[in-house]
């Protein structure tokens, strides 16, 4: 539905505001919070509680349904081999600093980025050039890094600045470490040096079973859960590839020093697809579906040159041109980007950012983030990576389980080739302890070279050296190279993974962030314009008085709007009607309708629009299938204005 | 929806049979299972995660969005001052004996009551009453008891083992090893002896933060994540009570040596409900709409009388009588029922036990389980606990928080109260140090002493003996007696706690096995008798034909089932009509559709029941009609049967 925003767009964002709003309403606080809180953890109230089961009905109809994914639940507590085997007890980890006096830990990239980040503001201030007033994000960091504040640099150190930030994520922890010393980077908030970078594992570590002998992590991805289960999940789609598994669950990191709100989490929701392909064949079925969607691209080499322009591209000509390196990735890129604009991010401030090389997962051979523009800046909240075939190879490797596909051919391949063929008996005879050498010898040769030695026995002899360096004459009696025809009828080989991963508390801030604003008559109260499909409520039922003769209509909406798959909620509370609105504006519900004396007379009901506050008026069933199907997107609201009339008895009624 | 079950009641139940089926489609399997396993911990394939979707879905519908209660999502990594304070750290805790001899590890109640179990069936079978052929469940016990088997015991030791047998969650620690001295209990698997047992916290342990200096719990249940937030919910349902909030989530326990498949895990998805009320007034506003429930009843006094003799009895009697504490736990004891049967539990295997004394969790203060019966034994799969105001207390204690509800009163309480008022100027000037010491002293009197002394001072004074043992004297002018009024317009309580708490792979697994038979012409292959509102799949649409004319009709059904809020799967797999619907009886599928020629001809669908396997026959889109009906339980196969006519023409399709 095209809800028709007033001044949502060009609202200047207040943090303070919106922040209030969500504390406020109970979307989420932080958890144990009465016990002095634990950075990094969050729970959901009511409000954030629905909306996220919103956000996940949808990608579940989007992703699951629509692409008859596999869907599985499987473990968080994992065993330590699994995660030794995937190389994230090794790899899986953050660079952290040491403040040398006060023993404070700080991420080292981050620390990078606060500080240059500050200095630049601060050189901007003292230029004058920063002629809008400073976002609360800039003020923060202000407050943290005090002395950067309107301080002019050098041209060149500007410079030399910016293009550290746009290769920020490519840097080694040593590297981090030098751009420490080198442009004295301290510690912003005790201003102390701070130490040499070093590793922090960001897995959770626990004990199974009651001997403590069997260590355990908790999962920081769903994805080994999905790979485990490779062969059964191929059977279970009759052993056909290219398929998907799909998993909606709660992942941990033990975040080094959480900061950004719901932004950067220990423990989180994440919906993983594992969509396994044929590595020689990575088309798409339905990628003619989605080659016209235009993004926002900002590859590899733009940021390693150091700057971070857009292109726009549709997603047909980023294949095309190689940009995108396949159709799967780019299929998936085209539908996290719809998904993600149907929801309710706005599509002017999504981009998808490709990996450097040093950037990148362990696991992964390319990967591109749907990053999301928000008050902390540009945030990875999608990430869509080719893990090829790194991890089933690993496990398989590892357990010695063949996590393979076998294909069978629908021409089998013949193919003709020189074997060498000894006789065995001879052979024995006359070399003893040598013929398994000479045989290894052989079973390595290639083409040309068994060509060569063909050619020399039908002189009748060939000398071939051991590896040891003896000479040995074959004689065309013991062996004999011939052309022969080999038919292979089953392919095997292991799949490639492309993953696309959503981190859905990030998704679900900055959805809220998008669709924050305030009514110019009402700044103080913030309206949300969540879209239907996510609005932890869709309806607001609103009789005018407490009078029981009230009652039946309140039970007949109710009932009709639940059967019409509607969720809506009553409010009587003893307020007025307008008061009543606001307040659910701020709880993102969409529709209201208000059931007053002429309902109970002429079965009339108002239907007013958050976004606008229109109000129009019709009968009760009436106003109920017109709602329905503004809810479930099959009509806007200019579309209901022209079906109904425009209800002007506002002020009489409240 | 009333399937008609055929032959599914009386069909003997076999177990490896119902194993294989659940493995093969996999429901669900050992987590890790390329890796060896690690007992106690499952992932849920396809089917399994759309059984327990389903399940959710309903449960939320239920329970949630009937009784508007708040639902919230909280942190499962909780830090250690939680649960120290809520008494997990010291006392969530399972008892333990080592075998002596190679240190295994077993808990201790189950291994007193497969012993004697064990030898309670062993004495059976010498007596020559195992007429019926043994279960599953005790061929297993009999090979872990191979010594136990057919020996006959003394009259009065099978008398004694009932009654422990009978109160088994009864005995504390010692208890339990003095039980194994007693009756010689030894460690089946090796026939050692076990040692004292111990105790075992079932909590997984880890660490917060790069420091390691904040120790963190996984939770072993949701609740704590309720009663932390509980003043933010008071607020956000206006402050009124009785309400309830719900969580869906995961819980961990590190379960000592699990291995009663999906009945005994680590790791387990749970939906609790915490609804608070007030102390003095535990009714329930709908109790009326569930008085009429009749419930198998078990309650404390007859286990602890050595029985496990059912009661049937409707809540409203069993409340009435003070069998059942109160209208609040008795209404959601009976909604737990109609929740249970209305997904597929057999009402016939389905009991509520109370809990007896030294059972309960260290919080309750009443406790009824629903345990439902299956292979295993009876088995519990909800709790309905009354905690009291213990967790709100304990956390507001230690915090400093308020955890309280302030109800306005609307009639002011007005009490009269004898109140002493000393003339401070003078006390002090009289008394010096001993005037703090008289004010605390006649602070505490009661109403009496305070009357008795004000007759004193009438007559001009009176004398009292501090702690201490000193005479003072005090005179009308230093101390007036007074009756006074006193107007209290706000309650302060702290709520009580009514808590049902679902452990919803329990009732995943025994859903399974009441649902699980075979058909007499094809043992081999089983059914599965899921209720439509669960079944992973609702409709299989069966094209007869792999042929491009199919095509369109399958769009047309497939997107019309979508429309309808219909989930269905196409099987166009190269096989038998007979035996794609055989293979989806396995997965539950309660319904089918076929197209065939005469699709294509004259637009005809066949419809196909899976418990009868009847087939009707109508025009597609009445077809799509009666199954959307039947799949939303509006009408039963009965009634489809009466709407559409009889297909017979199967042999002749298949």
């Amino acid at each position: 539905m095209a809800t028709t925003a007033v001044n949502k767009d060009t609202h200047p964002f207040s943090k303070p505001q919106f922040e209030a709003l969500l504390n406020r309403r109970f979307f989420y606080a932080p958890a144990f919070e009465i016990y002095g809180g634990v950075a990094g953890l969050y729970d959901y109230g009511p409000p954030g509680s629905s909306l996220q089961a919103n956000i996940i009905a949808e990608w579940r109809k989007h992703f699951i349904i629509e692409e008859h994914m596999l869907e599985i639940d499987s473990t968080i507590m994992t065993p330590a081999p699994v995660f030794e085997t995937s190389g994230h007890v090794a790899r899986f980890a953050d660079w952290m600093v040491k403040d040398t006096k006060t023993g404070d830990v700080l991420r080292a990239d981050h620390l990078v980025k606060n500080v240059l980040e500050a200095r630049l503001a601060g050189d901007k201030e003292a230029r004058g050039l920063a002629a809008q007033p400073p976002k609360e994000e800039d003020k923060k960091r202000k407050k943290k890094n005090a002395k950067a504040v309107a301080v002019q640099l050098a041209d060149e150190v500007v410079k030399e600045y910016d293009i550290i930030l746009a290769q920020l994520d490519n840097y080694s922890g040593p590297e981090l470490g030098e751009l420490c010393i080198k442009h004295n980077i301290r510690n912003p908030d005790t201003d102390n040096e701070v130490g040499e970078p070093q590793q922090f594992n960001l897995m959770f570590k626990s004990s199974i079973g009651p001997t403590g002998q069997h260590p355990g992590y908790l999962r920081p991805e769903t994805a080994q859960g999905h790979f485990l289960n490779f062969s059964r999940l191929l059977e279970f789609n009759n052993g056909r590839v290219p398929f998907a598994s799909a998993q909606i669950g709660r992942s941990f990191r033990n975040e080094i020093s959480p900061r950004a709100g719901l932004l950067r989490v220990r423990e989180f929701t994440m919906a993983e697809i594992e969509h396994f392909v044929d590595p020689e064949d990575k088309r798409h079925e339905r990628f003619r579906e989605v080659r016209h969607v235009v993004l926002d691209l900002l590859d590899r080499d733009v940021q390693v040159g150091g700057s971070t322009q857009i292109t726009k591209m549709s997603v047909g000509d980023a294949v095309d041109k190689g940009i995108i390196a396949n159709e799967t990735l780019g299929y998936f890129l085209a539908r996290i980007y719809q998904y993600l604009v149907k929801i309710g991010i706005n599509p002017k401030r999504l981009r998808f950012r490709q990996h450097m090389a040093n950037e990148m997962a362990h696991y992964a051979t390319d990967c591109w983030d749907a990053e999301i523009e928000n008050s902390y800046g540009w945030t990875e909240c999608v990430g869509c990576a080719d893990r090829a075939a790194y991890d089933l190879t690993v496990h398989s490797n590892k357990t010695g389980h063949p996590l393979i596909v076998r294909q069978a051919l629908k021409e089998p391949i013949v193919t003709e080739k020189l074997v060498a063929e000894f006789n065995k008996k001879l052979l024995g005879k006359t070399f003893g302890k040598d013929s398994a050498v000479l045989q290894q010898m052989f079973s390595a040769y290639d083409e040309g070279h068994l060509e060569k030695i063909q050619g020399e026995l039908t002189q009748g002899a060939t000398t071939v050296v051991t590896p040891e360096g003896r000479q040995l004459e074959l004689t065309a009696d013991v062996l004999s190279i011939e052309r022969k025809t080999f038919k292979q009828s089953v392919r095997e080989y292991t799949p490639n993974v492309i993953e696309p991963s959503f981190g859905l508390g990030r998704i679900l801030y900055v959805l809220l962030e998008h669709n924050f604003w305030a009514r110019e008559q009402d700044v103080e109260r913030g309206v949300l314009s969540l879209p239907p499909v996510v609005a932890p409520t869709k309806v607001l039922i609103v009789p005018l008085s407490a009078k029981e003769e009230f009652d039946p209509l309140i039970q007949e909406v109710s009932s009709k709007l639940r059967r019409a798959g509607v969720f809506s909620r009553v409010d009587d509370s003893n307020t007025s009607i307008g008061k009543r609105y606001a307040r659910n504006d701020e709880l993102g519900t969409p529709f209201g309708v208000t059931l007053d004396f002429a309902s109970v007379q002429n079965r009339t009901m108002t239907l007013r629009e958050r976004d606008t506050t229109g109000q129009l008026i019709g009968n009760i069933d009436e106003v109920i299938g017109i709602v329905t199907e503004l809810v479930d997107g099959s009509i806007d609201w200019a579309e209901a204005c022209r079906r109904l009339p425009a209800y002007d008895g506002v002020q009489a009624v409240e």
